[in-house]
């Protein structure tokens, strides 16, 4: 089986002098892997436009069917991807009407005028679709540009994040056919930030996906809500995988003094269980 | 003032589906910018010949004066790094005799023989010269090629980093000058996993480079004897960002319940201080 084709393409200086480690190249590389796709290459490059018009480029010339971007997404001189995004393609930049109203509305709550900078945030390549960004400001944008689908997020990973989930089932729906199982784990009794070191330990072993959701309060009265996913074109292998990673953190949480209370079945509708 | 344009190539196919996050890029690409190049781009592969051969490719063709690979170094069928090199160079692969003589030595210590694996370690492109691996077995390479300077590493942080330490002085040379500034502390009573968050948040803060060598026992009696390095094409600019850095460092250590024991300039001939 061929799987699709993803490209991801970080942009920023920081990433290139050492300032920053790219933690959203690697998550984004582990949701793609379950989401059904070979991550085939990843470019990180400066915020210059030639470099970036060359990143989109060469990932759509090498037949990516997915290109994912972080950074340079927002209102400063240097958030300069959308832009070098429309001169790669050979389209026109322009404001997107949709895209503007999501920016003019996360304004007007605070009573904050429209300036430049503001507006900048709305421009994308002609016959883009932006997407809701519910955690910053700056939409995400997607772009259909011939069998390739190109979705530019930003760079803070939990706007990255945000957005990505969002859009996620429609990366799913891409790809083969997989049997994805999610499932929920409840603790109490251990702290977010004592589950964290677990969960990535868990993670380095199982090819799976982990996210913890924090219910109760972090240290008087945690309560974590634990999800589980993975995915396989073997049916039964996925569940297989799942089974054998929520065992293990159930003993290093118990371990942790933690008291686990069931597994279950992800619900309908989490980002995480959008496939059944 | 034009700096020498690094690229740097990630290879294996952990880094492209999210089982490791890529310390081994921003530790060489804060390492590069100090050293005075401008780190261009950066491009992660997966353990596939063509992609590696592509990536080298594309950084000698787009004008790269240094290109330093991580990874796919070592005895495993998924090393490939070195072949794919020689491919890319269109040179023959052949057995380097220094390289065989090291990778020799290290198995006579403990009495092994040579295998074919453990030849194949030594096989690198025709004119490569071997750079001695102190904390493993493989022994990293250099090539020239043109004007620019080719360099395998291997991706285990701690063998990377040992061998790029021991080429940095050669990596320098071919930088414009530059004011270089490595300075000493030497801190009692705070154990380095208790230093390494302080360390971290300086080096978010300054441009600097900070390495820190434990002495003394790391609980009972914990000394650390912590470098820090910057550099500028500016004199006294380089001096200035270190004294910030190792000001404010102090203060963090001593608030952590250390005895700072004074600042002085680092040691000739220590690696981090080989530029005057």
């Amino acid at each position: 089986m061929r799987l699709p084709e993803a490209w991801i393409i970080s942009v920023g200086n920081e990433l290139l002098n050492g300032r920053i480690v790219n933690t959203n190249l690697s998550w984004l590389a582990r949701k793609l892997t379950i989401d059904g796709y070979l991550v085939k290459a990843a470019i990180t490059v400066r915020d210059d436009c030639n470099d970036i018009v060359w990143a989109f480029r060469t990932a759509l010339n090498r037949g990516a069917d997915l290109v994912i971007s972080t950074g340079g997404l927002g209102p400063t001189f240097d958030d300069k991807t959308s832009e070098c995004l429309s001169k790669a393609l050979g389209r026109r930049h322009v404001v997107n009407e949709k895209a503007l109203r999501m920016v003019e509305e996360k304004y007007r709550e605070r009573n904050l005028p429209m300036t430049e900078h503001r507006v900048k945030m709305a421009m994308m390549p002609e016959g883009a679709e932006p997407i809701k960004n519910e955690v910053g400001t700056a939409p995400g944008i997607l772009v259909r540009e011939g069998e390739a689908l190109i979705i530019v997020l930003p760079g803070v990973p939990k706007e990255m994040k945000d957005i990505f989930e969002r859009i996620e089932p429609l990366i799913r729906e891409r790809a083969p056919p997989l049997h994805y199982v999610s499932k929920d784990l409840v603790v109490r009794g251990v702290p977010e930030s004592a589950a964290a070191p677990l969960i990535e330990r868990v993670m380095k072993e199982f090819p799976v996906y982990i996210k913890s959701h924090p219910h109760g309060h972090e240290i008087r009265k945690p309560v974590l809500k634990i999800n589980i996913t993975a995915s396989s074109p073997e049916e039964g292998e996925a569940e297989r995988i799942v089974k054998a990673a929520l065992e293990k953190l159930k003993d290093l949480l118990i371990e942790e003094g933690g008291e686990v209370e069931g597994i279950e079945d992800a619900e309908q509708g989490e980002a995480d269980s959008s496939r059944p």
